[in-house]
């Protein structure tokens, strides 16, 4: 593969596994197609799969999964931990290699065209696509969530960009459109107090004053009687792991609650995970091109 | 490049930059062979030359650098920190992609053979190519130093595998084998006092009593006024970074001195950094396959 785009799709099932593998399956054996990886999370009842591909045989690939995720899956009876709006919740295309954020963006909007046109589903523009600046962050487009965006969707501030003017009926609203890498880094602490995550999630988070690449909310890990603070890193860059895992730590004290462990849900760029040893080993003058794969990749 | 096999060779010149460059110069603008790194201290005063190539391509560039570096570099005028014993002190051979540790024990020996022949330099193998068990370990090899060798090379136990039975002499004599990847990591400590650095060393290592998969020795950098625990870690995936790191930290605690930072010279596998990030973030279940860069090495 010459150009490599990633799409990150978030299905709102994580619960019949043998949906989520019918959705998978489209991804699957498709030439110019490669699935990376993909999980599905009980508490969140959503299931996260990580793809890359050539852009035309993405598009065909994500179109045919946005078709079986609206077949199969029904947000009447849709409960679980992680806010929704969709069957196909969001719908992120991310430039890999040799492609820029305008052929992720491209890509975006054709998919969301063929696939509103196939299932009668709406689709907003997000991150880098959104038309207004009011609609790049997802979480202000998903406020509400699939219960409230009928209502939603009749300002003129939430018109959809493609496909019909209100939401599916079991499928609600797709967000798609082009972004950045981003990390999906979870960090779990040793209580079952979820007032704890929550607060700590919003000490750390852009939106109320932290870290400016960090989103973060507390979610309830029931099977596990913990919780945790689910964050995404949108520019690790400049938001790295190390700095949201020493503040939660901090964070911590507080509440007299430890750390547990944390989780990196689907893929990581290596440059992020570098950069938290460089930190922690103190590493002088360090620099990419001394990690052997990275030179490898460049020959 | 398919077959890929790396090559680290320490020379003994880390002060007189021209003659650096016209050693490291054998490996620019070769065909299948690709010079990654190089550094020299000039408190070792010593270079290490990080160079990867297909087999036959990277012989070549070798052969050509030892006898470039037997011509300018006179061990009988040089001093320096570390400890050595030839002008091309030592080259390991390493598989990377492709190969096994038995081709770099080949080429290791091919090296040997038609290098010897050039320059009437005296050849020992080491590591997995060493002819008897005593002769595996390099520092084993090694002690004694260029000044003390001719006289240790009469000796049954030490004699050379390929070319004259006694040391070059300006050049000394050369280790060269096959081995399995290793990290050149330096831990710099606060205090200018060389006896803590040497007694920390010999608390990790080894060769007294610490981890499996670690040599070390300390050494003082007057530039800067401070001392270092050098070490090789020969197997990061049982000796890891961050377990001598936290060693080290724990023994600078006796003497009241600190870690400033540290260094890893030349390469290191994406794994090595990779396992100091889990350790430090606490990442639970997490595997290579998560990493973006090693997927699409794999590709």
């Amino acid at each position: 593969m010459n150009k490599i785009i990633e799409c990150v799709p978030n299905f709102s099932e994580g619960r019949d596994l043998e949906k989520v593998e019918k959705i998978v399956d489209c991804f699957r054996a498709k030439k110019g197609v490669k699935l990376l990886d993909y999980s599905s999370d009980s508490d969140h009842n959503r299931s996260v799969v990580t793809v890359i591909g050539e852009p035309e045989s993405l598009k065909n690939a994500m179109v045919k999964a946005i078709e079986t995720a609206v077949e199969l899956i029904d947000l009447t009876k849709h409960t679980g931990q992680h806010p929704r709006m969709g069957a196909v919740d969001v719908v992120p295309f991310i430039p890999i290699k040799n492609t820029t954020i305008k052929e992720a963006d491209k890509l975006a909007k054709e998919v969301a065209e063929e696939a509103s046109n196939k299932c009668s589903l709406p689709f907003i523009l997000y991150e880098k696509s959104a038309t207004a600046a009011h609609r790049e962050n997802l979480a202000a487009i998903r406020k509400g969530e699939f219960e409230g965006m009928a209502e939603k969707m009749e300002s003129e501030k939430w018109q959809s960009d493609f496909g019909p003017a209100t939401i599916h009926p079991t499928a609600g609203l797709t967000a798609i459109g082009a972004r950045m890498p981003l990390i999906a880094f979870n960090i779990k602490i040793d209580t079952d107090n979820l007032e704890i995550a929550k607060n700590i999630a919003k000490k750390i988070r852009y939106s109320s004053g932290g870290f400016r690449f960090c989103k973060a909310m507390g979610v309830e890990l029931k099977e596990r009687g913990i919780v945790e603070v689910s964050m995404n890193l949108t520019d690790y860059s400049k938001t790295a792991m190390y700095k949201v895992y020493e503040a939660v730590k901090i964070e911590c004290g507080q509440y007299g609650v430890k750390i547990i462990g944390s989780e990196i849900v689907g893929l990581v760029p290596m440059q992020a995970l570098v950069d938290s040893a460089e930190y922690y080993l103190g590493l002088e003058d360090f620099c990419m091109d001394q990690v052997l794969e990275y030179r490898l990749l460049n020959e």
